[in-house]
């Protein structure tokens, strides 16, 4: 399934704050170019909330994607440890998951829950880890360097 | 576990070749600032092959890994339709998997084996699927897209 | 000349705040990869300041730069006119000017003043539209839409 | 004005080729996104020729251009060093610039020549130093690296 037991519930009053964080932030998306407006936010481990949006660009390469703004908003702050993520657009049919990059992105400090809400409030959880296993961290990069370091001493 | 008994497998004379490939394509690499070599092989189901590694930069935010790099050179050859892709690095204790990114722009095609190789010649299989399960698609932006023009009418 | 005397320039006080908060904004990077911390501070129309660092990931290709932490912090308040950015580094001998990545998505919402900060508070100062000539314009892809719509008509 | 003389001109042979090879591989894009399709063709020191188109993503984010498919497919093949770069669209009244990021991209390796080139063969020269001048560059990381080992010792 989905769910990985391991990683920390978000509590109900948490939740439902993230959830209006969310809605409100989808209302300030760029997306000229797809119509298609996301909202997110994130809860930092410090308790602190940090809304996202989408913000596209004419070179469609350098658009930035909702999850990664309230990331990008938090990490800025001095945040470096969360707790969940709500992500939300005006799909009322679907589930949005993030991205590769944003699962990426927010990988990079650690697990977290990851909610999934539609329009209505309809909502699905996951977890990070479940949406990206094996991933590509920075204790790779570090093993490698020590790796190198050792064999050309 | 890891591995999806639905997607299909290389034949062995395949895959041996698509190491090579892929070994090959490392010594290509552009890494100055990582000082960190990867190197990709993708074949494509027309049975062409093409090798990638990684193109540093010195705004990191501007790098392109190996295994976008064998999926773009494939893309603007025409092809549209992948059987797998060996990923390989200099690094000979870990299985180095594609990172989100790369994950996001392989399944833009569909699912694929994905074969992680240390130097020794050693591999592990998975398939995109596993690796970036609930991605996000062409169905779902066209979907919102129909959503709309039908909400606008 | 790298100045372009059409750009609004920045009042004293104004910039004597945007430099400040490019200054603290520094101290948040998140560099564990290149060792290189960037601050940002960015001045929208409405007289509101915000401020970005560098926050970089394994997968280099998904850092990003603190110009554009700024800017999409700024976008997602709702921020969509600017009048001028500061960046500063570490680097004491050197005007860090924005990588081309941060010039185009700062562009997307027109020109404005650039500064360049040493970390001694010498500043250096040029126009966006001087860093990014001829730039890839959201006009450009809508007269492409209009062209391509009355030829299949 | 936007011409630098001290730039490499190509020749008429080579220029020729290149604009055959740029209109060719336009012809492969993948732009289910933007219905916008760009092909480009870079002139390696070497004397190869590399084409390139732009290949969406349905996380717009993870879109690359034209000239930076180009690139990567030169760079993947130990290319190191350019002579110019053509770019073509279906776009029949404007010259079509390269976006900055892929002026970054481009820069890592040095100057080139950029022509920009209408459907009907009528093309624009410029440099890469006009399109992006002051630019963040790989001295500049390696100055604050040799700065930072000081400053630790
Ligand atoms: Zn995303
Ligand atoms: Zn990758
Ligand atoms: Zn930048
Ligand atoms: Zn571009």
């Amino acid at each position: 399934g989905e769910e990985n037991s391991t990683a920390p519930s978000l509590g109900e009053e948490e939740l439902d704050q993230l959830m209006a964080v969310a809605d409100k932030a989808k209302l300030k998306a760029y997306s000229p170019y797809s119509n298609y407006r996301v909202g997110a936010a994130l809860l930092a481990s410090s308790g602190a909330t940090y809304g996202g949006c989408n913000v596209e660009n004419s070179s469609y390469g350098l658009t930035i994607c909702a999850e990664r703004t309230a990331l990008f908003k938090a990490a800025s702050s001095g945040e470096r440890s969360f707790k969940g993520i709500v992500v939300t657009s005006d799909h009322s049919d679907e589930f949005i998951y993030p991205c590769g990059a944003c699962r990426q992105v927010l990988s990079e400090f650690g697990n977290m829950d990851v909610y999934m809400m539609q329009p209505s409030g309809r909502i699905r959880r996951t977890t990070l880890e479940a949406l990206i296993p094996f991933s590509f961290s920075k204790k790779i990069l570090d093993d490698a360097e020590k790796q190198r370091l050792e064999e050309t001493e």
